[in-house]
């Protein structure tokens, strides 16, 4: 939940629209981090007033020049802070003192290098929060305010940059930069860029809901090395999903080193990057592995339409192409689909003899010189019941196809997107001719059509989720029965504690109850009915199997008696001062198809589901499906279904299909259940859980809880 | 098997080196494909004799004009042909009547288009072979050979290209075209440049050996659609392992739509693609799926040594720019060590405050105003034990570093590769400085590390593959019994005849005989000994269980007896009109892992060896592996060890290591046979095969053998 009292972090204007803005530690010459942004500020026109602080000068820059902040005789927006790492808690106080709303600090030295560092770091918190100074760094390099010409900004701004649909968020301040260059490259132009450092008050998640609530940011764009508050982020992700707006992000740490060069680098925790890959799943986040696929992939859903499906066609001037593209759309999961008769008999007469009418359409090197029977063939490859058009633009008459691919684009509902089949075909000469245009550009057939994949995802995503089955109820949680579980337990609960748990969620266990003599066994398995199982209760003895202190099957009463025995003095053998809670006799459910759900708490995202078929589909082939809490009825469905298994619960080799239902059921229930408590419980693992046929339930038949 | 009478195939002189050209169908302004050809042949300083023939002109271009090849009073080595389809025939009779020794035919209207072209092609084929005249084409757009300047070639050259190590062949004009264009950008020499067109002669496979036979071709590099003769490029990769020369190449069809687009294009036939991956994967091939991609990882192999193994270290100027190389590192199974300590303390000194001793190494921005400290990073990097160092070279002195780079690449073993994090940091300008230095440039992170990872994974192919381990001898074939087996066949074998023809080669099968009587069955059961199975054994009963004539775990004479009866009523009530063989009687086995092997023959490889685990692993996540024969004991290991359920095979839970060399065992042998009998079988399927502990072997429980 997001804190009260970090309503003031939502309006962002004095940082990213500020009225006035003083550079504090800007040198005489004008050079360093205070100099530039002087200059990119005055060079892109910024509207408000610009002041110097430096007690040496009476001007720099043309600008003048006071000896402290608190001798502005004007009010401060925004203080922007050059000043070394010593000197920035005094600025700050007197920034404090001067009431500013906002503050960029371009220092290093702070909790991204050692204790010292970090210390600073506490106190320049603690004064930010105090008087409300909406923070940007320390260790960054600035913001820009692309359509307010706002460049708070330390690096080169190119002069033409244009402002734009894309807003980007950075943790990394050369990443960003990368980003900004591929982008300008391309002619995207962004509405904010945030260099976010190390977020010691604003995180990305602040910009990121700015970005979201301003109209003109259509498209996030981050590079994420870790979030500071997950659960700020997830409401972010709700609200990206509410607005229809896609985040595209760049998160590294997906392997351990990736997380080490994140922790050196901003201080903040990386989570463990399945969990993370599984929340933005679940979010419908675009994840994307370097700054080129990210901006290629902003590109296409800024320019484009969201598709309905995921049917594809292409034009183009070479049967080998046809062959590359075909193999990397099919490798990718796009449809591409065979021509309509019609529109096969409508190309025939146009297509050149050695062309081939189909899908990939090809025209043969005949297109560079008949640009007319090229736009015939787009025309009638429009009309066909595909999604997606891409366009091979390697023809020497480049220019004159530009308006009119604009101009078919416009007729359409479909997407068209002109895409290079290598790096030669798209030349920054050939680049910089379209990147105004309206049609979306791919630079690489591999890139651009996973760009496309994303675009179709995303849209199907936001389809399903539209369709979002409600969760099952869980109206009749037993409180009490939880609280006394809980009340009474040490680091684990036993099987039959943890069965009682589920149980008082309403999750379907098997019959059973706790015998503490023979006698109680006895009677148990006779009003459960025979074959029953006994297995030893004890906190001390988590892995049964190994203890011996388990015996199924047992069909009548004296092998019930002769069990009990058994186990008890197996327990003893085993661990001798363990102590037993008793025996539970269990019934012998009958087999099913055995599947596991469990939950582990995520130090970063807290509870999260995990699934997966029992045996060696889990065990040897890792073959697992995961999603954070809280979890929709339709997550648990995409669990499920995720898994490569997933044909043996839809019924297989004559077995009948399982009851899916319910083990979504469960899921969405023990979802509940580790939100209501997080604070008590660090794990669930439930193993096995038998899955009948449809409508015929599960049932939990061995459960452990791990406790905090 | 090469055919004895295609020897003369080999010598491609005089297609590729020829003393005299003479160009027919040359057009007296010396435009179209003919005056391309002489052009680009003058432009580039051809040494030998160019003559054209056209009867309208006495000169053309300069050149003196025949009316006829066979007024040419010179011997004539390569006869260029650019008329008309329907003139091509009788050019080539005069070609043939003249002695010339090869021919390139730029004409369309072959194969590649209806019934009247392959036709024409058939007669094209058979004045070719009759008269030995190394045909190129039709459909193509001519050769390259760099190193002796001979371009016969109908497209654009550019003036400054260059000769070097990469030998190129393309059935694909336009993408050939492409990997020049793209190899031109990267500054990267090619030896000779084929576009082979409809292969109506000369094929891939026949330029491909010529290429490994040239000292100065290093990496070969192919775009290809089809092999025409599968046998004959296996042949040549053969000789490409021997020789330690890598093949990258770019073969469509891996979707349906690309096996059509490649058939439309020039009527190869496209083999089935997982059976492609199978046999490249075993010789050793690299494949990729882009042009670009091809040439990327031709540069690295053409400027590389083979590393020793995976380990990898980075030199970056970004944090951010560490995070992302780790994680896509890692997602390709590059290891990315800890540096030792001797390292971290020789670093610790040097690099900046802000940046991190590591792997990734983060110079940060410092580098850009300090290449004495980059440089004497390199230095103590390159002691390390990595095995390819990768550095970032987006910094303003790149110049510079170039010399510096190579001086340190001179003195190490050790790949030293510069690697661009976006292509704005790999710009037009940066590439062309680099173009001409001796070290591998990558241009893009994932498509760059790709390329790493390919050379590691052909390093460790060529490391294994001289620690071959020698196969087992099938010295004790039953031929006899062999004959007498496909000898009484029909379609099918039955199960008892497939086994029999298992056991003939040497592979351990159940126990089991066929019996005529119930007291046969009586008989058989008890020498066996108990328990045993019954089956029904009949050609038109081929799926037993359903047919229910299977009745196992019989233990006692009466059982087998009521057995009988049972198995033969059910199977004449499921196929009244079925000849039963008799019963088979079979020992039970003991349970052991279940795995399934198999061969199917492929229409263009021929038989190919499948290998999987039983039951859902095969059946729902078809985790199989696939090899074509014949089979070595490392590619039966290989195959074995790369199902993702190996572990299973390798113990687990507690359940003892299988016995993986008599599998491997198997699938040698089945390699044999199937390679012995291919002309009689189209599919074996060994389904169970049961694997017992180490050293206790494997034995075939159920086998099924059809016929062709």
């Amino acid at each position: 939940m997001e804190k009260r009292d970090d309503q003031w972090k939502r309006n962002l204007a004095p940082l990213l629209k500020p009225q006035t803005i003083a550079i504090v530690g800007i040198s005489g010459g004008g050079t360093g981090m205070g100099g530039s942004t002087a200059k990119n500020l005055q060079k892109f026109g910024y509207k408000g007033q610009i002041l110097a602080v430096n007690p040496k000068y009476d001007e720099i820059l043309g600008l003048k020049s006071y000896k402290s902040l608190l001798d502005i005789p004007a009010e401060v927006d925004l203080v922007v802070v050059a000043v070394p790492a010593e000197a920035v808690l005094p600025v700050m106080c007197e920034a404090a003192a001067k009431k500013a709303k906002a503050a960029t600090i371009y220092t290093s030295g702070f909790s991204e290098t050692g204790e010292k560092g970090r210390q600073l770091q506490v106190e320049l918190v603690k004064i930010c929060e105090e008087n409300q100074i909406r923070l940007c760094g320390p260790n960054n390099m600035g913001t820009l305010s692309l359509r307010e010409r706002v460049m708070v900004y330390t690096a080169h701004i190119p002069e033409d940059i244009k402002a734009g649909g894309l807003g980007f968020v950075g943790q990394s301040g050369s990443m960003t930069m990368c980003a900004l260059a591929a982008a300008y490259a391309r002619g995207i132009g962004c509405s904010y860029l945030i260099t976010s450092g190390n977020e010691a008050v604003l995180e990305a998640s602040d910009y990121i809901r700015f970005m979201l609530d301003d109209p003109a940011t259509r498209v996030i764009g981050c590079f994420i090395e870790g979030f500071k508050e997950p659960d700020k982020f997830r409401a972010v992700a709700d609200l990206a999903l509410e607005k229809g707006k896609p985040m595209v992000i760049l998160k590294v740490g997906r392997s351990l080193k990736g997380q080490e060069a994140a922790l050196g680098h901003t201080g903040s925790m990386t989570g463990s990057d399945a969990v993370q890959d599984a929340f933005f799943k679940q979010k419908g986040i675009i994840r994307v592995d370097e700054i080129e696929e990210l901006v290629e992939t902003a590109e296409l859903f800024l320019k484009s339409k969201l598709p309905k499906r995921n049917r594809i066609a292409f034009t183009m001037i070479s049967g080998g192409g046809c062959g590359i593209v075909s193999d990397i759309s099919h490798q990718l999961g796009l449809e591409i689909p065979e021509l309509s008769d019609a529109t096969c008999q409508a190309l025939a007469p146009i297509v050149p003899a050695f062309g081939r009418v189909g899908n990939p359409l090809d025209l043969t090197g005949t297109a560079y010189r008949n640009p007319e029977m090229y736009y015939q063939c787009l025309e009638i490859l429009l009309k066909e019941d595909v999604d997606i058009l891409c366009i091979d633009p390697d023809i020497p008459w480049i220019e004159p196809l530009i308006p009119k691919a604009q101009e078919l684009a416009a007729k359409t509902d479909k997407l068209l997107t002109i895409f290079g089949l290598t790096s030669e075909n798209m030349t920054e000469a050939k680049r910089k001719m379209w990147q105004d245009s309206t049609i979306p550009i791919l630079q690489d057939p591999k890139r651009g059509l996973r760009a496309v994949k994303s675009l179709v995802d995303f849209s199907e995503f936001l389809e399903k989720r539209s369709s979002e089955t409600p969760s099952v109820g869980v109206s009749s949680v037993d409180l009490s029965k939880v609280k006394a579980i809980l009340g009474r337990a040490g680091k684990v609960l036993t099987e039959y504690q943890s069965k009682q748990l589920l149980d008082a969620y309403g999750i379907p266990i098997t019959r059973e109850e706790l015998a503490h003599t023979p006698e109680e066994a006895l009677e148990i398995a006779r009003k459960i009915g025979y074959p029953v199982a006994l297995k030893v209760q004890s906190e001390k003895i988590a892995h049964k199997t190994e203890a011996k202190v388990i015996r199924l099957n047992l069909k009548e009463d004296r092998e019930v008696l002769t069990a009990y025995e058994e186990v008890l003095s197996n327990a003893k053998r085993f661990n001798p001062v363990a102590i037993v809670d008793g025996i539970l006799v269990q019934e012998m459910v009958p087999g099913g198809t055995e599947a596991m759900a469990g939950m582990v708490a995520d130090k970063q995202f807290g509870p999260c589901l995990v699934f997966g078929l029992g045996g060696i589909l889990v065990e040897v082939l890792k073959d697992i499906s995961m999603r954070v809490a809280p979890l929709g009825k339709r997550d648990a469905l995409d669990m499920i279904e995720e898994i490569r298994g997933f044909q043996i619960l839809q019924g297989f080799r004559g077995k009948p299909r399982g009851d899916i239902e319910k083990i979504a059921d469960v899921l969405t229930i023990l979802s509940r259940l580790s939100i209501d408590l997080r604070e008590r419980i660090k794990e669930i693992d439930i193993n096995p859980i038998a899955v009948y046929p449809e409508g015929e339930g599960v049932k939990v038949v061995d459960a452990l809880v791990v406790l905090n």
